[in-house]
């Protein structure tokens, strides 16, 4: 991603100018049963199919999984954090849970621009949560990207 | 929410045929400095609009915001343990944000049931986030859930 560095933080992602069809950005992490307790303590999310071994074997799942929010809370990092950047503003989010994410799994949160309006600064981005190349969650994210400099 | 009582954990929420259209849960969460650090470390999400006074007071939000997805994540905590509750399938969300949650805002999450497919097992819910009675992040949440019993 860009930066004018100041600061020593990320001080500025992508302008709209800077964004083009076809942009990918992603991010991986491997979920942590750590992950998923602090994942459950920071949301109240307690259901059991998350936290109690037991439970989970009677689901269709077998075994505990991750909650599905933590795990599309990876677009959300790509988008703050790598395309488009810091100064976006989230507008909208989908989400399709296609597959369970297990305790130990790495997830690779991939994003991709499908649409670019100029006339509104908003970009439009592909999501998708992959699992050993198979897609666990996908949407489609809609973000304000500022201009680099105001129109006349 | 309904239990069957069993182990001490929540465990079983509502079964399909006990689900009307209209029903309502909600969960209230205020949103601390700690959560939101918390959910940067959690997901990678480091943006700066989240983490730096600095950063955040040079764009549209003046001040700190909480991140999107921890927001949105108390939708996810009605679904899976007030209504429908623990054994429900995660389908899909969506989400549309409409206003910033600052650090030090109560959130109120409102989930109410808006349709159910009788055939395939699936309620719809329109999500709410509020503060101080503000839509700050809506949405909708499709579950499959159980069936009490087999059909034959």
């Amino acid at each position: 991603m860009t930066s004018n560095g100041t600061g020593g933080v990320l001080s500025h992602g992508y302008y709209f100018e800077d964004l083009s069809l076809g942009m990918e950005a992603s991010y991986a992490k491997k979920i942590t049963n750590e992950d998923v307790l602090a994942f459950a303590g920071l949301s109240g999310d307690v259901n059991p199919v998350h936290l109690s071994d037991d439970f989970a074997a009677g689901t269709i799942f077998k075994k505990r999984i991750a909650h599905g929010f933590l795990t599309g809370s990876l677009f959300s990092t790509v988008l703050g954090t790598k395309l488009p950047g810091p100064g976006c503003i989230y507008l909208s989010q989908s989400m399709k849970f296609r597959a369970p994410v297990y305790i130990g799994d790495e997830v690779i949160a991939t994003l991709k621009i499908t649409g670019l309006d100029a006339e509104k600064g908003r970009a439009t981005l592909a999501c998708d949560c992959a699992v050993n190349g198979k897609t666990v969650l996908e949407g489609e994210a809609v973000m304000m990207v500022a201009r680099r400099a105001p129109r006349q």
